[in-house]
């Protein structure tokens, strides 16, 4: 069956989350949705991410395989018809034809996430559920100082949630970096893959460093505990952002059966 | 009576406009009963701009005469407080006391708006709301150079909302600048005062010569036109923001009476 990979946006305050399940709508449960209204086909989606309930995408990559081989502009713009239609927080950005060989979880060889701190005393209006607000001033010098002390390849257990899967707690991160604009501080994550609640627990504990409630020392310690109770309070889903994600160059693009009569593109 | 100037953010999204109204749903009316609850005091706020429903705002200024002389930060974080409790999409960035030679209407001296336009093929999750999308690729380049003829002292007719109650159609526009970042288009405006309508006229036709349905003699043909029916269809309310409002420097602040012995911020 064509198998096709895709680009997602969304919004996830109205979801439980990118998961399908019983307790509520999912944005998994949204896309498969679109795609048997689209196709009368019942499929199963995989992501690169399972983001938790609130926490929103940029750039989430799906595979889905299908037994029609659409081309991919028409999949796309279909596929987003159904979504309007349904009222979903969800766009689908684009579409490519790929080969089985690609899996948009097990392919994957970077994970780019954003949390956004909004730093100022008045609430939020325009940005609510889009930024996490706090109202004491931070030292964004002061989180990225401590934020180097977790770069690397280390035993992540203290920022990990308890309700975490995976079956090591040893990761490696690439990049996290702090950053100010304003009254908005961007905390900007890669590793290949995170573990559960890993970069809120970041971004709670660096919020700490940023008030002066931990030095860059106390950050170091918290990692070397390897001990959950050692983590700042988890900061909340709504500032955080999955970005994007990397794949090797060696998977090649698939060219669609129906390719090669482009008759152009139909949205106008 | 003591006089606050307040700087104010709102999602216009859930509000039948900045104006007070018995169809629904003001921000002006959220502002009043935050007041009301706060002080039992009924209040008339006099905004710098009546936006339509749907116009967001990152720096509305209001002002609004009080019994008794509040510290600034305090009234910022009291009415803060209410508008949270009351679950509204509004809130108060800064407080100022001033004296009564202050009008947030009639005291200004220039206005600064924005238009957000999102040109991409795929529907908004994120930005739903807060932009106009428009699938069509535009050139921003013809749009600055078509924005270019509207500055200056002109009579607007065109650019007008046959419901506007401006008694001339003459204004002078200091800036109608185009730029763009990837898919985002922004279109600042800047002027003493705007017609109602205007930008959202603006952004309409700059969008037709984006796509290349107007040139830069077009526009400026339907600005000469000084008719109605030569402008653009009107762009849609969620792409504008209300950005700032300048005052002169000779309006001097108040100092309030209590604010002698500042007691610090009782926010932490």
């Amino acid at each position: 069956m064509p198998r096709f990979r895709m680009t997602v946006e969304y919004d996830g305050t109205p979801y439980f989350g990118w998961q399908r399940q019983a307790v509520g709508p999912s944005v998994q449960g949204a896309l498969e949705a679109a795609i048997l209204s689209l196709t009368t086909e019942t499929v199963s989606i995989r992501g690169a991410g399972r983001t938790d309930s609130g926490v929103h995408a940029r750039g989430q990559v799906v595979h889905v395989d299908l037994s029609r081989d659409w081309q991919p502009y028409k999949l796309r713009n279909a596929l987003n018809a159904h979504l309007a239609m349904a009222n979903e927080a969800v766009s689908v950005l684009d579409v490519e034809a790929v080969t089985e060989d690609f899996d948009a979880r097990f392919s994957a060889i970077r994970r780019h996430y954003l949390y956004r701190i909004i730093s100022r005393r008045s609430r939020l209006a325009l940005e609510h559920k889009r930024a996490w607000w706090v109202a004491k001033d931070l030292d964004h010098e002061a989180m990225h100082a401590a934020a180097q002390t977790l770069v690397g390849r280390h035993d992540f257990t203290t920022f990990r949630s308890v309700h975490c899967q995976a079956n090591s707690p040893v990761r490696t991160l690439d990049r996290l970096d702090v950053t100010r604009n304003g009254d908005l501080i961007e905390i900007r994550a890669t590793a290949q893959s995170f573990l559960h609640n890993q970069i809120r627990s970041f971004a709670g504990t660096l919020k700490m460093a940023g008030e002066g409630a931990m030095t860059t020392d106390d950050v170091r310690a918290a990692l070397e505990a390897r001990d959950r109770k050692a983590c700042g309070p988890v900061a909340p889903p709504e500032g955080l952002y999955f970005m994007q994600v990397d794949y090797p160059d060696v998977i090649p693009p698939r060219t669609p059966r129906t390719e090669r009569q482009n008759d152009g593109d139909d949205l106008s």
